[in-house]
């Protein structure tokens, strides 16, 4: 399983489709095959791995997967059928698929007399595809909010002078996390104030190998001139303020991790809706006072209702400090 | 030095005086005595260490000692004066006496046709004294600001609920670090609301050794069955929104640490004012949108006029985490 693992990290980390590796063995345990997924339309990992041997070879071998095999038809075939056609006795694999279209598999498997093992490994796979079970999980992308802001969560001075409150290490860190995300979103009064490229970038402005989808949010029209009008996907625009709604039809576009870099309202506006899975607060060691607050009103009325989190890490960048949570 | 150093921190961290260490050694180098101060009122290090020796033993004799020997007369004399009269050949110092009336020690004894060197180990001595060393330079005390807040900046629910955002370790640090202070600041408005009283309590409530002096600022009144009145000293009032009046007139009364814990009114102008120190900023994980802010107003306009700190040290406190920053 735990070269499986390894396998799976030869993935893509965006797009659609989970990370998923596949060793064959045969039935005294010697190695036959593996295979890895490289990303939507190709082959999952066991018809990966399977493709590697002649017809028959895999009949009684037993299967190693990070990720209970699929019980889907999409441009692939299920792959729960692909074994079973192939006649292989035995599944062995880490972490269940959570899916309601795409779980089931190991019901399958069983229901055609395969032997099937859940949960090996699955402390390490879990956390591994964490991002993409949650999205699994609820149909709509694991969703993270960044937001940058001085010691006392101000996000600009009071006249709306922001540049630049994080240093360069911080920006940094910030482009090669949008570069892992499938898409960025924004509110349109982010566009229509700061006029942001919403590109991912190297340290000398050149655009980074993978751009997440540019998404504004808002019922306000994007000028013809808007710098995300040049980004190398065309944005998508949404005006509505159903968060919900634009997230399921970003889940339904193949966007898995959708990364919250909008502005106070728009940032606002996901945490009362409870749809933050993780924080990202770059705390810049600086003091402006003031009311350009980094997050405005998210409901909270009295102590009792207040939004715990938990820290799940912290590094100092440069000279801010970065602060990753998640909700409690 | 680095015995003397060892020495100095013998002496108490709270109090008008600064913690000296002093050994004296014979012309060949062999060692003779050694002392430190004890506190105010007490002998200073270098008249501890001589009077440990008969008459006419530190003849020729050179004197180690952290901080320029003083040259004022308070409660005990002038330590310059004293080494002159015992004959001392040389003396030894790390950091010099910044202080109009306490130094010029140097000059004295270099006067006298002592051979003075200053400057060794200054850069182990010099943080070691840096609270009193900015007192005695500013005639004011050392001044730290804390607050806690949520990781957005809030130190209160949208209602004024606040109890409790941080947990119990961060809340035992701040009492530990009263604990060192030698006052503790507060605004009326915060005794009016809270009815703290700003006492340093262990973790079951009990009273630590060291109490800081209790002092509030502000032209309201405080009730006659206020907590404060309980405290173990008796609160300092000053019916006054001239805070550099305060701070001198603390000073004047032996008060070198000053630890602010008055609320955002407070909190806002020391900051506005720049006559803070060092900033202790406990960040809960938690979020709590709405208007009751940490910080407030602080007279910062535009990004220019932003106030800069670094951050010296951060750490993680149970749930939460500590920022430690001074201006830069």
């Amino acid at each position: 399983m735990r070269r499986a693992l390894e396998l799976a990290a030869n993935g893509p980390a965006t797009g659609p489709n989970p990370r998923v590796g596949c060793v064959l063995l045969d039935a005294s345990g010697q190695f036959l095959a593996e295979g890895w997924h490289r990303g939507a339309g190709t082959p999952h990992a066991e018809v990966d791995a399977l493709a590697r041997l002649s017809a028959g070879a895999a009949r009684g071998a037993t299967a190693v997967v990070t990720l209970e095999p699929c019980n889907h038809t999409g441009r692939t075939g299920p792959c729960a059928l692909a074994l079973i056609d192939a006649g292989v006795a035995r599944v062995v694999y880490a972490v269940a698929d959570p899916g309601p279209v795409s779980g089931g598999g190991a019901d399958r498997l069983r229901s055609h007399g395969v032997d099937v093992v859940g949960g090996l490994l699955a402390d390490e796979v879990g956390p591994f595809l964490a991002d993409w079970l949650v999205a699994a999980r609820l149909g709509r992308p694991f969703v993270t909010l960044k937001w940058a802001s001085s010691l006392d969560g101000r996000a600009a001075a009071a006249d709306g002078t922001s540049r630049w409150i994080t240093g360069p290490e911080a920006r940094q860190d910030v482009h090669r996390r949008r570069s892992a995300a499938d898409a960025i979103l924004v509110g349109t009064g982010t566009v229509l104030a700061d006029d942001p490229a919403l590109t991912a970038r190297d340290a000398d402005g050149q655009l980074l190998p993978a751009q997440p989808v540019p998404v504004v949010i808002g019922a306000r029209g994007i000028p013809v001139g808007a710098a995300v009008r040049g980004h190398p996907h065309s944005p998508l625009i949404f005006a509505t303020h159903d968060l919900l709604a634009v997230l399921g039809e970003l889940h339904r576009s193949g966007i898995r991790h959708a990364f919250i870099e909008g502005g106070p309202t728009l940032a606002s506006a996901f945490v009362a809706a409870g749809l933050v899975d993780e924080y990202l607060v770059y705390l810049a060691p600086t003091l402006l006072g003031g009311g350009r607050l980094a997050l405005g009103d998210i409901g909270v009325a009295g102590i009792d209702e207040q939004r715990r989190l938990t820290i799940e890490h912290y590094v100092r960048l440069g000279e801010d400090l970065l602060v990753v949570a998640r909700p409690r």
